[in-house]
């Protein structure tokens, strides 16, 4: 990234191209044709910068295309700026009014709180195999989403995946878009840290899951297995499904385990993203000798 | 709720003062004011209709004060009807346009999704003195939130303190409204299954969860200890914070116990209906004797 075709004088409005395309980048079609994606507030572009860090300092070229934050943003968070610099990258200035304007989403007033940082990189895209390869041999928790549908879950899937332990998050086909806007927010950061890849065939992957050694537990509340009173093997794939349907009835037929969460008052059922919660914590806590 | 004064020719359109007057309740004032709230989605509409049922069989008042459904609503659900039956209330019709006007937001296209199902109910109010002393003298646990912002996050403590069988969910003076549409939605029905309080005083609240001998649980990263190394006392207060302060300095340096959820990975933290899901279930557990 350089700004040596940018003149200095060209400051951005909320009407200028680039912000519209930046804008754009709400729609999944526009991230698939054009393979970048936005990344909204401190947090978020925090981590983005520590994984460009990172990977320039292996030797890898890292994602990120554009940096814009407010003068308040800038003085409210000096390390972002200092993250930039690291690998080169000087922010672009903007206003609140433009970083407003760029994440505006078609027909809506935003709903999203950029706090003066907006971040434009190339698509992560991991192939699911090589995913599967880099897990190695030894002790491992995966997650796998079957149809999720909310942005909001598949972001907590990744943060919870990541305070977990977990090693890499796989969404199937028909799964929300991990790179899309509300799911970065969601993940706070935690889309940089934890591998995953998209569009997964569920067929295949289970097929390489059983020739690899990783057992398979499906979470639904038909299970037979009580959570709490299960140890999760040490290889362990999570199968969450959608959240108003659970796993494909295959899926769950297929599963190594089928894995209930008990209920203790009267709710009907968890929120996706608990479910995921209690199960990864499970698995850590099992890694980790405390249970 | 009669319908006698309704002829049954007149129906809603998505400009009737009546529809206007229902999407107003996005408005915490408003909803102050009237002391009313507006229920979203066949879910929370069953949940209030079930709760009507309870009510009355045991010689209450319910709440409920007005209901519509869409034809489409009506097929797909039919329980809602059977139990407005019980209850003697005849939903009224509406059409989806009409259902879609009931939950625009000022300034906003909807985010909402109804499923063509909408209920305006008198606003749940309970003194959190008279809830303290429903808790009797056994076993409990609850939790407090304290100046919790994100209304999905308070929906989810609701949701998730349902589930695991705690008693009751306290809101302090400056958290989210338990009555905003966002959070009804996002407690999935447990808002009418959980009893809860809002706007409750803490430094009040803390002195008689002490004179109650109920001790309390700060969760913070600061916590000296591992929730997966301790065993939750019998009559516990679980204190949760703001999303991006924590909890008060006072309030964390009072606390009986200052409690962390281990992080195995590199989030920086979790959200914070993840960590209260893992508090809650934590107590679930030792209650059950399942640890």
């Amino acid at each position: 990234m350089t700004y040596s075709e940018r003149p200095e004088g060209a400051m951005l409005t909320p009407r200028s191209a680039r912000v519209a395309k930046i804008a754009a980048l709400s729609g999944r079609s526009v991230r698939q044709r054009e393979g970048r994606f936005r990344v909204e507030g401190p947090q978020a572009v925090r981590a983005l910068l520590e994984r460009e860090v990172r990977e320039k300092s292996e030797g890898r070229s890292g994602i990120l295309e554009e940096l814009y934050l407010t003068d308040k943003a800038r003085a409210a968070h000096p390390e972002l700026e200092q993250l930039a610099a690291r690998v080169s990258v000087r922010p672009r200035p903007a206003t609140p009014e433009v970083i407003e304007a760029m994440v505006r989403e078609q027909g809506h007033q935003s709903v999203a709180h950029p706090q003066g940082a907006i971040a434009v990189a190339r698509s992560l895209e991991l192939d699911w195999r090589d995913l599967l390869d880099d897990l190695g041999e030894g002790p491992c928790t995966i997650v796998v989403c079957e149809r999720l549908q909310d942005p909001g879950n598949a972001g907590l899937i990744m943060r919870t995946a990541d305070a977990s332990g977990a090693s890499a998050v796989f969404f199937s086909e028909g799964s929300a878009d991990p790179l899309a806007p509300k799911v970065v927010r969601a993940s706070a950061g935690s889309l940089f840290q934890v591998p995953f890849a998209r569009k997964v065939p569920m067929d295949e992957l289970l097929g390489e899951l059983r020739t690899r050694g990783i057992a398979t537990a499906a979470t639904s509340p038909r299970g037979t297995q009580n959570l709490f009173a299960w140890a999760p093997p040490a290889r362990l794939a999570w199968l969450m499904g959608n959240e108003a349907h659970g796993l494909s009835d295959d899926i769950l037929e297929g599963a190594d385990s089928r894995v209930a969460i008990p209920i203790f008052g009267n709710a009907e059922s968890l929120n996706l993203a608990t479910a995921a919660t209690l199960c990864l914590f499970e698995s850590a806590r099992t890694r980790a000798g405390a249970r």
